[in-house]
């Protein structure tokens, strides 16, 4: 050994979903939009400046911050906006979380809380949740140097309501409570109502989902000026400009256009309640996913078998080899027509083995 | 004081050069590129596919990580790519400078290398430059957790030869040594061909000045793949995803134009030389610069006076109120009609004070 490797930081990496990229796969394993952005982005593409590429960004990213301050009625010094929610969190994490005392989140959650808190060699304590996969409030009632809920939770697809959310906050107004939201759009309602009454609350959402953006990568949080301007602060220190020209003008558009907004999550929403439905039929249990996906489990044949069986279908589902959740399939909300050739091929999976 | 705002990271944060955005303003404050990006980014903007948006871009950047290896020849387990040179370096930081011993770097250099370091935590010495702005590469014989030379270094706009360079890693085979070729195009020799004989050498450059794409936030780095490796497992730790599908179609585009990329570099260079001339008639000093931009005093009139008078005309230069260099200005080379006005306006403030 070198020298110098000595020197390297020591870290297990997160193992992203993987992006195949095969000719009439159905990709139903990363939680992607089916449907694609709002046309207001296409004409954006289309009418893009070239010459402004030559040109840093905005530092500020004003723009989309603004768009976004409008859309949620905030000031514009409620709102950050980062490189996809990832690095929203990571810079949350590495901003609020200097305490000594351990950081909270349950114990199946975002498998990315953990890698950040490595990374930032942050303690933290994970809080199990109870057999139904449900997150114990009381269980964040303990001392704690911060504390991060995913809302509705992934990948169980669990939303708890405003209240519910109020409660953790209002027991813990000494540290900085976030509240993941990267699937609220479907079918949860925001805690974002909260940061009127708590200034320790930051509220983290993404346009990967709702806004069929992951491949522009904008993630965004909100919450009391101090806190925006704090991790502001961190984001100008690490990389001034972190927002791309195309990322600022595509994002204002997406933001832009509630009704095409509307209209897709209203079509996932109604593809989700009936592919429950046909779950049912196919013997899956799952907790009422809130969410794009759903985390099921058939009552006789193994998940890792399912998962396996449906690749060699070129279908793609999200499985984790992790003790407690190694039963379950985390199925993404694709089309109508996508979930109809999943159903399909589920049905002959099971009828087969 | 809120107890929660303890756990609040402390830092005092980059400023970054201001980005005025006034109509006929004369931008050289910022060393960007007057010149657009290769005509094939044209054709890449107005042939994207909108759909690419909805899907997650491929965490490994292969696209771009393949164009920049075949660029350079190298193998794609040799380079790194992230969001411009900053991204990339920070994530060097926190990857590769995790000894107890101190980093080192020049005290007149890049202004984030401090700024990271604090961020990270990480000790450090900043051995003085000569009278001349020069590098003395005795001060980097000494124990040391990592060391940083921009090469040529900025603000100075001065280059070292890769024997000066190759001298400063044979010193300091225990530790890990970045050179940030930021400005390296503009008539230096980049020390890549280092790599091959030091393991622990690790090279950066950007597409925010000599590819005229500082507004799509593209850096990489380049070294041996144990190296790349481990900042990989960093990035991915931070943020799977953080080149989006707009900087990878883009940026693979703006690489294959070898053409244009050497007609453009001869024109800024052509025009530096030039400017230079005119800069000593009108009594100006300064470093021979091997970059895009010029670091020059004036004989009589103090640097921030003229920043000041050149800002009445729109004219917009850089200015580090720092001891040292505060007698200094900043000018980035831009198009010779721009150079023309500056010029003008230089001879006017001078005879006016």
């Amino acid at each position: 050994m070198k020298a110098w490797e000595n020197n390297i930081r020591k870290i297990v990496p997160y193992t992203p979903g993987e992006q195949p990229d095969s000719p009439n796969m159905i990709k139903l394993n990363t939680n992607e939009n089916p449907y694609p952005p709002a046309l207001g982005v296409q004409k954006a593409i289309r009418e893009f400046q070239m010459e402004r590429l030559k040109l840093y960004p905005d530092p500020t990213s004003n723009l989309l911050v603004k768009a976004l301050a409008d859309y949620y009625k905030l000031e514009e010094n409620q709102v950050f906006v980062g490189v996809g929610s990832d690095d929203v969190l990571a810079m949350a994490f590495m901003t609020f979380f200097n305490s000594d005392k351990p950081i909270l989140f349950p114990d199946i959650t975002y498998s990315f809380y953990d890698v950040w808190a490595d990374l930032f060699r942050i303690p933290y304590v994970r809080p199990a949740l109870d057999v139904d996969f449900r997150i114990k409030k009381e269980d964040y009632y303990r001392e704690n140097g911060g504390i991060v809920i995913a809302n509705p939770n992934a990948p169980t697809s669990i939303y708890e309501d405003v209240n519910f959310i109020r409660d953790i906050v209002e027991h813990n107004q000494e540290s900085i409570v976030i509240v993941d939201e990267a699937y609220i759009d479907f079918g949860g309602k925001s805690s974002l109502e909260l940061i009127k009454e708590f200034d320790n609350l930051l509220v983290v959402q993404t346009f990967s989902k709702s806004r069929s953006m992951a491949g522009m990568r904008i993630g965004y949080a909100m919450g009391n000026p101090a806190l925006i301007k704090a991790i502001n602060d961190v984001k100008y220190s690490y990389n001034s400009y972190t927002m791309n020209q195309t990322s600022l003008y595509y994002g204002v558009e997406a933001v832009k256009d509630e009704t095409y907004f509307k209209e897709t999550l209203e079509k996932i929403i109604t593809t989700r309640e009936w592919v429950k439905e046909e779950l049912k039929k196919l013997e899956f249990s799952f907790p009422d996913s809130k969410t794009n996906f759903i985390f099921a489990s058939h009552k006789f044949i193994p998940a890792a078998e399912i998962f396996n069986a449906l690749r060699e279908e070129n279908i793609f589902v999200r499985y984790f080899n992790k003790p407690g959740i190694n039963n379950y399939l985390r199925i993404t909300i694709g089309t109508d027509e996508e979930m109809k050739q999943l159903l399909k091929a589920l049905e002959q999976i099971i009828n087969r083995i």
